[in-house]
């Protein structure tokens, strides 16, 4: 096949993200053990950033609302100000934490750039993601940014569109099925799956989607990767 | 001149917004009118933004969260968790607020429409600003929507790159003299200045930028106007 262009998602695919989550998930649990199991805790929060998510979409100030908001409703109202304010500060201790890029990200992304134009696909609060791209160092290498609020056909094709790469010649890296592989594969391009220790719980698949998609996908539209440091040999592959 | 795209600013320009932060920012007041004076409260929440503009961004999450920072310093952490919680829900409700459109704004639009490509330019939080295009009914109208995270002269450059725009050929039109007039004249278009009742402290140009500018300014780049009802008027002049 021919390459226009190589994607790559950023939260979990190019830098630590979810372990962030997963620690302020641990730390907000802690806070509401006077009030509520760990189990309650952490389903009443994921209920709760279920609900907002049509309202308040993606990202870490988004998570933070639904924090303070899911404190009330476990406590009964009975949670301090003092508590509230302090499931802020750990929100604003996530906008604040450096990208802490994955192994092998650099030297993977300065080798594709020699043949191959590099475009960051991801979703989520504008501001920090950008912020996040500036911190990492790695903005020099790619040709493209694109910040979106939802990764899907529609959002990949204006994007292919708007940087006149041919759908079938697009290849996107990412660690979700449902955000980087599934609308890709969809569209007549290739996947690469590089999964995360942690899957947040919207971006896990559910098992008939994921039989539908092992049915209708072949050798040549999806990949799985263990580590980013394979993409090089799996490119060269393709281009044959 | 050519024109080549006419550039809308969306909130204050397309449809109201001001008014939704001017009417919670009364709210905000009135509840922390128990532990702080009106100006205090004003001046304390305005502070508080600020000094998160650049960990937050600008929108109504950023907003609602420094309602909240702000209500536990103004009250030495006094301030009920109960009222935390309505500072979060006056936060949900400017979410959810419909976008209600400035007189004239749609047939306007789709008056210039027939002979100009449309695009519009908007910063701040992503999510909700998609979704207001999408309420407002304009969607179909504009042939792109660009939400930024700044509206400075690098990104009007990027935003007219990429859709092929030269900037002497963009007109933009927006309320803000700081964000939607200074960098376009800087850049060579046209500045199309339509005042809303209401601006916000942020986007207020201190008078030596003013003075500046002014001086800049000549009659063929930038052009103030009271409603938006004349912009078809002046977009003819300036074909001339």
């Amino acid at each position: 096949m021919k390459i226009d262009a190589i994607a790559f998602d950023a939260d979990d695919t190019l830098w630590h993200n979810e372990d962030a989550f997963a620690s302020t998930e641990a730390a907000f649990v802690e806070l509401l053990s006077p009030f509520a199991s760990d189990a309650d805790a952490r389903s009443t929060l994921f209920n709760t950033e279920t609900r907002n998510l049509a309202l308040f979409g993606y990202g870490v100030k988004s998570f933070t609302l639904s924090m303070i908001e899911a404190a009330m409703e476990l406590s009964g109202g009975r949670v301090s100000s003092a508590d509230l304010a302090a499931l802020l500060d750990l929100g604003k201790a996530m906008l604040q934490r450096p990208a802490v890029l994955l192994p092998d990200v650099a030297q993977v992304l300065m080798s594709l750039k020699r043949d191959h134009r590099l475009i960051v696909i991801t979703k989520g609060d504008l501001h920090h993601q950008e912020r996040k791209v500036d911190d990492s160092g790695l903005a020099h290498i790619f040709d493209a940014v694109e910040v979106v609020a939802e990764k899907d056909a529609r959002t990949y094709a204006r994007i292919a569109q708007r940087h006149s790469v041919e759908l079938s010649r697009l290849v996107m890296v990412g660690n979700s099925v449902k955000s980087d592989i599934l609308p890709i594969v969809e569209l007549g391009g290739v996947g690469v799956h590089i999964p995360y220790s942690i899957t947040w719980g919207h971006e896990q698949v559910a098992a008939d989607h994921l039989r539908a998609y092992e049915r209708n996908a072949d050798g040549a539209r999806y990949w799985e990767l263990d580590r980013i440091a394979e993409v090089p040999a799996l490119v060269e592959r393709l281009l044959d």
